[in-house]
């Protein structure tokens, strides 16, 4: 129907159907663990195994891709449930739409062709003996900028991956107790194991993973045609990007907008407005990304934060976003939401 | 100046400046909590310690207000630090802003003429005798709905103050190693006390409070005339609002929004717009409202998220909200986001 190709069209950025409802179906996720068609994406010290996608003469950068791989390939890991980590990802999204559509109440035994995708974290020693293996293949390091090499849909999955990952390896201990704690719902929940630990009664945010929401805006000049484009110690020489902060306990998206941009560079900011968002797993993040409007133009630094800030015009902008023109300085690649942001202020008033 | 004027306007719901940097500044932060002019707010199990304004004879609902209370009224609690809690909020933004518009450098030992403000929680000992002392004062509880009748500036500072101390209730052991922790930097982080716990080693979010960012949507009918409300059980009867959920990890916010609708009410989600945001100290939580366009129109609940939903009329709400008839079906009042992302949509298409 109609519906369901509209549908479509805003699914198509995303692979998986989370289906949290599986979660707690513990006899379904048994099954498709061992299911031949299942899908597993291997971790290990939260860089995940890919492979070099597309052709080497091909004149376009060498895409990464996700290592695909299924049960015979990780039975072995699987077994040594010490060492490893599972987390279920979801279900492939046409599949799962196909299966609905199909309308036919299924047996309680019977398969419903749901392919099913699992994260798998695994030790050094295992990782070694894979790489051994699948020699085409490698773990990704450091993941950033790396991470951004990866094809949009697959990059949504391994941030789901890999902040759930990051997350177990973190949160190992009860942090209302001290205790030891139990995983369960696929990988989604953390218990206490101590009996009489107050975090058992009720719902507490300490047995779910974490989501850390942060701002990051491009900062425009009362005149309209400056944006304030700052840079980190760590960063690469020459690049600049948007500023960006930790939203924190009892503030808004807005005031969080115009701390951080007061805080880091001295300017105030008026309005401020939501654009759009990328989830960022180092360790967990959602930048949350808005068009922020300066009511000040005086900079001034905060040395602790960051190491520059400066007020850059369009002209310069354009020229080393669309030209590529890369001799004064540089902003992120195309997928970060940074670039995204700058992007969308260079489309805003189109007279280049 | 108009900047300042300007940046004043959009500061009108704040109280605070958060002065983050002073976090670290033990000595500044010492000398405040015994200056005169400082304002202490006090917690006890996460509850404020409020008063009634406004007349009795007001034919307004009478308004919760903030109790403030100075050095000399907490000298006591201060004193035993085992069983009280301190968090540093910030200076009044007024005094701030007068205070870098004097732009004199000051003395080192100078006052600064900041007007600092604490959190202070104390045990249940200590709060029964100052309910005791302070006659015409209470601790707000429960204190949902209840601190939705703040004044909408000190609502922002309960919730700064209460995520925060929840935070610090749940969050007492180093969930990386177990161990106990310290707390630090105006009791904005908790470090962990094991020297060779690798929490130590570069920033992680375990130090940090926690804000869990939730969608909350107001989605409407493909007609354009009709939006999507629920109910949990545990509402008061009658009451229907806006689908709700928390943005999980790797997922953006418009796809958490699809996600929930589908999950809750098995209705499809197309255009994803933001609106606005609050946060929502119940524990830490920023309610980031949407409004979400359906492209299906057949609900399905799922009884384990919610008890009900139905597809109301516009004249349905408009009734309810506008001319506050409840006979049939009542929202939540008028300080919560839901009832903003409600009556936005009903002032969308003003031909009502
Ligand atoms: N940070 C979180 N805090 C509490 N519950 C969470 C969190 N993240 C996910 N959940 C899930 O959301 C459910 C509660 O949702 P709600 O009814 O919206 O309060 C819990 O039963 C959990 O399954
Ligand atoms: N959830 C969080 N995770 C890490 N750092 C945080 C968090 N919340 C606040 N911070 C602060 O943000 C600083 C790091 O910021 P950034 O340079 O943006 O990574 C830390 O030094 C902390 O002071």
């Amino acid at each position: 129907s109609n519906d369901v190709k509209e549908y479509e069209n805003y699914f198509g950025m995303t692979l998986l159907d989370r289906r949290s409802d599986k979660r707690t179906d513990s006899k379904w996720l048994t099954k498709k663990q061992s299911h031949p068609t299942t899908v597993y994406i291997l971790f290990s010290n939260l860089s995940p195994l890919v492979t070099l996608g597309g052709g080497i003469d091909s004149s376009q950068q060498p895409e990464v891709k996700l290592c695909r791989l299924y049960h015979k390939d990780v039975e072995q890991c699987l077994n040594k449930t010490e060492e490893c980590t599972l987390i279920f990802l979801g279900v492939e999204l046409l599949q799962n739409l196909a299966a609905a559509c199909n309308g036919r109440v299924l047996q309680e035994d019977e398969e419903d062709g749901l392919v099913a995708w699992f994260a798998l974290s695994i030790d050094s020693t295992s990782a070694e003996k894979f790489k051994q293996k699948h020699e085409d293949c490698y773990f990704l390091h450091p993941p950033m900028p790396a991470l951004l090499q990866l094809p949009e849909k697959e990059a949504g999955v391994v941030a789901q991956a890999r902040s759930v990952l990051a997350w177990h390896d973190r949160y190992q201990f009860c942090p209302t107790c001290g205790s030891t704690t139990k995983t369960e719902e696929g990988g989604y929940k953390k218990t206490c194991l101590k009996e009489d630990c107050p975090s058992l009664q009720g719902v507490h945010n300490t047995s779910y993973p974490r989501v850390d929401p942060v701002v990051i805006m491009q900062v425009i000049h009362p005149d309209g045609n400056h944006c304030l484009l700052g840079r980190q110690k760590r960063f690469p020489p020459g690049m600049f990007t948007c500023l960006a902060g930790f939203v924190e306990p009892g503030e808004t998206i807005e005031d969080a907008v115009r701390r951080e941009v007061e805080e880091e560079a001295g300017v105030k900011v008026g309005h401020v407005q939501y654009v759009s968002c990328q989830p960022w797993p180092m360790p967990s993040s959602l930048m949350i990304g808005c068009l922020a409007v300066a009511v000040s133009t005086e900079i001034k630094v905060d040395k602790n934060e960051i190491e520059d800030a400066r007020w850059f015009t369009r002209e310069q902008v354009v020229e080393v976003l669309i030209k590529g023109n890369q001799r004064s300085f540089f902003v992120p690649p195309s997928r970060a939401i940074a670039h995204q942001l700058i992007k969308h202020w260079i489309g805003m008033n189109a007279n280049l």
